[in-house]
């Protein structure tokens, strides 16, 4: 039976969306819990959502490794992996990478749009790669078994966490910027050195990383997928759709702005239109996954690839990425 | 093969400590990680034992389960569990339980000495009991496994802790006060309603709770423990040495007097000896269990209630105390 897995998602979430998730046989979603948050106010977001995984067990659960995913499959219930946009809950501290991943946390940005302690950003001017801290980061992500994800960074910085992770890293959601030319959307290097290092691109449905915005075909979308596949190999390839399902607009302000800029920063948006855009009316909540599929076997995809891109790769992607490495034994001393 | 499990210490830690747990061929202890911290310094304090986990994998690691004192016992190392002799480090949150037991916390005291926000401290002249707040956190370290310690807790809010709790209870380390009437020692009351919920009683060899102090012999200590196994049955009685090794004075200040004064408490101690007190003799640090197992041999103790006293029965204590209570899978709605 083929598995739907999505790369990112950052809804309002419900008892509402959990049944969604259900409906469209969803088995696992990695979610975003935090942008800006402190440590101790991410903590606050991870215990809303043991409230949640304690109200609804009959619907979700929280994955820890690739083996939650089959257990989702078998139990029918989806399975939350944990993920941030960005580095302020490890705040300025190493240490927090192993207690965070503890907690469940599989995937961190290095950046959010800005420039961070780790890395450059993909809304800043001058990109300097990797800090000296980033790299000591990227090396503990890769022990402790978190996911690099460089879906808002800019491109020398993606391309040194492809170089420097002893892991293959992920871009959880982005498209190629040779369909769509966003700043969100990646180089055909970066996608090419992202591939080869076996690392994993979702292909968001967010309608300012799509040709024409929201008026987007199904078609096209799925035609960009295909000719990605033939250009970068499917196995790399999954979804991650960046669905912000029910949030109201303040919540794109605070992605956007956190609180590194007393004014408002518009990011993908502008003063006109400085709210969530509307969505592709093919895929407006989790229920339509199954388009998606049609679509891409329209594209001309084998069944084989599609059942990949919806679920298989990042299942393979997680059973690689989310396991601490084996501290060997050394011999003890007499 | 016997096991020996120690019911609470909290040493200066260092590569030298953990090679005497090993050559003591202790198989697991419950350490003390945190007193008056708040979260975040808890886990800045799981940080550091994080970096011992991974310096020293042929000596320690971390316990979760009781199945993990069985592995330490299988691969000759020592399972470290976590716990906090004050609720400090859920701060006035609720949800940090949760979140601290994911973390590996498995024993929590109510209180410290003093009033806490769930109960009253052995050192406080009113005792008013288990407080609001202090029933709804019982029942959430009921449900998520997480034990309810109440070593330094008075009276009534023992007695109503032990029978408001669903799951035992443990006093980790102490003595009958009809031994030692100290302070910090347990009544015969609360020893029987101990024993009779299946709660554990660890015995203390900290000075200040001994017969004599330092001073106190093998087997008078010994005399004690086999009175108690008369009196309450062998089945809930462990060890909880209290060893603080290795710790300056600071530490027993830090203890004692957290934030909570500006002046110096002397607790246990007194102006004229308000650092830590000398061990007895008989047990220095961890190489010396062996003395104790001889001690309750020689004072009329079964081998199989020695061996439940030195560890096992602390084993099946863990293995009913630690797994999360699974949460019903209610009927999904159509």
């Amino acid at each position: 039976m083929s598995l739907v897995i999505d790369g990112l998602q950052y809804a309002n979430w419900s008892e509402k969306i959990f049944r969604q998730l259900r409906a469209g046989n969803v088995d696992a979603v990695h979610v975003t819990i935090t942008y800006h948050e402190t440590f101790r106010e991410t903590v606050l977001n991870i215990s809303q959502w043991n409230r949640w995984f304690e109200l609804y067990p009959d619907l979700i659960f929280q994955g820890f490794t690739a083996s939650d995913v089959e257990l989702a499959q078998q139990t029918g219930r989806t399975a939350i992996f944990f993920g941030s946009q960005n580095p302020s809950c490890m705040e300025d501290d190493i240490g927090l990478i192993e207690v965070l991943h503890r907690l469940g946390m599989r995937f961190m940005q290095l950046t959010y749009n800005n420039q961070s302690l780790l890395a450059t950003g993909c809304y800043e001017s001058q990109d300097t790669g990797l800090t000296r801290m980033g790299r000591e980061v990227v090396a503990e992500m890769n022990r402790v078994g978190m996911v690099v994800d460089m879906s808002h960074s800019s491109e020398r910085s993606t391309l040194e966490a492809i170089e420097h992770s002893s892991r293959p890293i992920a871009i959880t959601h982005a498209n190629p910027s040779d369909w769509h030319p966003a700043r969100r959307n990646k180089s055909d290097t970066v996608l090419k050195a992202l591939a080869e290092t076996n690392g994993m691109l979702g292909f968001s449905v967010y309608p300012h990383h799509l040709k024409d915005g929201g008026q987007c075909s199904l078609q096209s979308f799925c035609d960009m997928v295909a000719r990605a596949a033939d250009l970068y190999g499917p196995q790399s390839l999954g979804i991650g759709t960046d669905l912000c399902q029910d949030q109201p607009d303040s919540v794109v302000e605070w992605m956007r702005s956190g609180r590194w800029t007393k004014n408002i920063d518009f990011g993908e948006g502008s003063a006109s239109a400085p709210g969530f855009p509307d969505m592709p009316e093919w895929f407006g909540d989790n229920r339509d996954f199954n388009n998606i599929a049609i679509g891409l076997k329209n594209a001309g995809l084998s069944q084989t690839n599609v059942d990949g891109i919806m679920g298989g790769n990042w299942l393979q992607f997680f059973a690689s990425s989310f396991e601490q490495n084996q501290t060997q034994l050394s011999k003890a001393a007499e």
